[in-house]
């Protein structure tokens, strides 16, 4: 793991402080908005296809998640992946739900297939729900369960030419040329809504400020589950640990991401 | 009071951590969502006609809440409620700000005409209003106009086979069999929004567990009064006694709802 | 400055409990709502065009915000400001984003020619876009920039017959006749998102209880940057300055807010 490449990333979004155009759910806006201001980021979310593409075109990055998708949002999407794409910033993906309905995982892999998105972030039920292996993955309980959802991720990241970023326990992020892991992370942050579109979120700063997308992914793993280790600590429950953690984000130093960041690459 | 059978539907839900579907209004979303959580509930929210009844036939209980309603809701309010009967998994209705404009008030007679709505829950007003009272009684000031809005509650129980949950300093659930008082709860839970939506997702996660209705909802207020009763101990207005309900019930245990607990059953 | 009047409003609003109306963006309901009960009125929200008017009819005050803005919603904002026009009650519009995307600018223009706005409240940069000052005023970092955009301003003012509230380090309420400055506020405002929206509702609320236009707005600002201040001193951050803010706000009395009120009206 190189840090070095890590804090600047971090100090890059304090100091450039990249617009994230976030077409998102109902129930995480607020906590997605404050997370990213914490973060030093500037939140923006507009979905009404009169002015999505526009809102696209003066931001840093689009992140895209379905989590209360509707038809009038998914043609905002649209129009802001093609504005995207034309403008050369990164897009996200957040498959919320993939694998729920079929409404989700249709429109997950309709926005694959018709933009370049260029980070899918999900856990891994919904990332596996995008795989030929979704139907019949129940889980990860062996090695060979393991590997076999490794290889069905890493095709799937061959197929679109994509980072994956499967958030859990250890967060994977997977490319065809890489594979790192990130172990930061709270058990509280599986406790409140949000957390997942709030990583999403992050990965989209990240990649704002940092081209190489397998990295900018791992970076915002490791950001957000460092400010969750640190809220947790004061935490008695679900409701002080997400004040905790909008708290922790906003005062992380240099100092503190370098003596907690556990980022660990692999080579393939 | 049986307790036993309190804690057992308490216990059932941290085990089962049954799927919640929500249809309900903006305001509230992710207050929704996160104490269900806490409580040891799986919230989902989906509102897209494309997607809503698929994601009810996965559910273990639907919540319908009109709070900001709009017809493309209400179309999918309508699917999920078909939905959920062809299943049979129970339906809560919370018609919030029923008789304060007439589109809410229909569209509350119309879900309950049009489908098996199992538990209606709300305030007294928006419960009255849904009465051939509701034009008239303006408060319970008097024993008499208790008695009045009493027996009218009790009619609309009766004509839509429901079980009625109405919240205030004492929640009373009535059905056609059944008047069961329930006396938990803070002066604190109306100074935020979104506790009586709260309280219709609980009823909701309650239901999942019993389908005795007028006891899944005497539960649902006994459990969320108790957390507010704990809440209300270190808060210093409706700030803190927000994050404290989330701790309070994340950490609630059947020992403090057996000594809290307290639901008055009454014949009629 | 007259602190009697301001304490007067103050009082008005916790025994009147105004009801407030408003179509705001999703990011935003839910800190909306909580900070207006926090205050003591009452908020709804309902977008609707089949009950926003008659939402409109039996409340207080009217606030129009177009932070996620849609063509639906929009439609039911000018419902309800023509209904709020035919009722006599102030209307208060948010422009949120404006300058951003055209869409947002017009839509802004659009309500401010086709109903009677009362007082428009926004920051410097939304409120100089809808300026002919606004395509070339980047900033006001010189005094002649100031003095030009204070013009552009109160141009503004005297075109629509409104007051326009702008906010930032200090505040100022513009009108044809009046300049008023308000001094309150913490830094801590600009960290956590929908402070600006709470600035708007917060003037709805004052408006509902003083037709005094310049001067309910500059009171709403002096009571919420008053509740920002007092919330700072135990803060860590903003999701502790966000808790504290709701604690301060549903804890303010007389006392403190002529103590700390800092409103300087300026002849012109």
């Amino acid at each position: 793991m190189n840090t070095e490449i890590l804090t600047r990333d971090f100090s890059a979004i304090q100091s450039e402080k990249p617009l994230i155009h976030n077409i998102t759910n109902h129930v995480v806006m607020n906590i997605t908005a404050n997370t990213l201001l914490a973060l030093g980021a500037s939140p923006v979310m507009a979905h009404a296809k009169e002015e999505a593409a526009d809102m696209t075109r003066i931001s840093s990055a689009l992140v895209l998640n379905i989590g209360t998708l509707s038809p009038h949002w998914v043609e905002a999407m649209y129009l802001s992946l093609e504005a995207a794409n034309n403008t050369g910033i990164p897009v996200v993906l957040d498959p919320v739900g993939a694998g729920a309905t079929s409404y989700r995982t249709e429109t997950a892999h309709d926005l694959l297939k018709n933009g370049a998105v260029n980070i899918l972030r999900g856990n891994a039920s919904e990332i596996l729900a995008l795989t030929p292996a979704g139907g019949t993955t129940k889980g990860v309980d062996s090695t060979d369960e393991a590997d076999r959802a490794f290889d069905a991720i890493r095709d799937l990241a061959g197929k679109y030419q994509i980072t994956v970023s499967v958030s859990g326990k250890t967060d994977h992020i997977i490319s065809k040329d890489h594979h790192i892991k990130v172990h930061n992370g709270s058990s509280q942050m599986a406790k409140i809504t949000g957390m997942g579109c709030t990583a999403s979120a992050f990965t989209g700063a990240f990649s704002a400020v940092n081209p190489q997308y397998p990295q900018a992914a791992a970076h915002a793993m490791a950001v957000l589950g460092i400010a969750g280790e640190i809220a947790e600590m004061d935490s008695k429950g679900p409701g002080s640990f997400q004040i905790n953690l909008l708290d922790s984000l906003a005062s992380l130093d240099n100092e503190a991401i370098l003596r907690l960041a556990q980022i660990e690459e692999e080579n393939h």
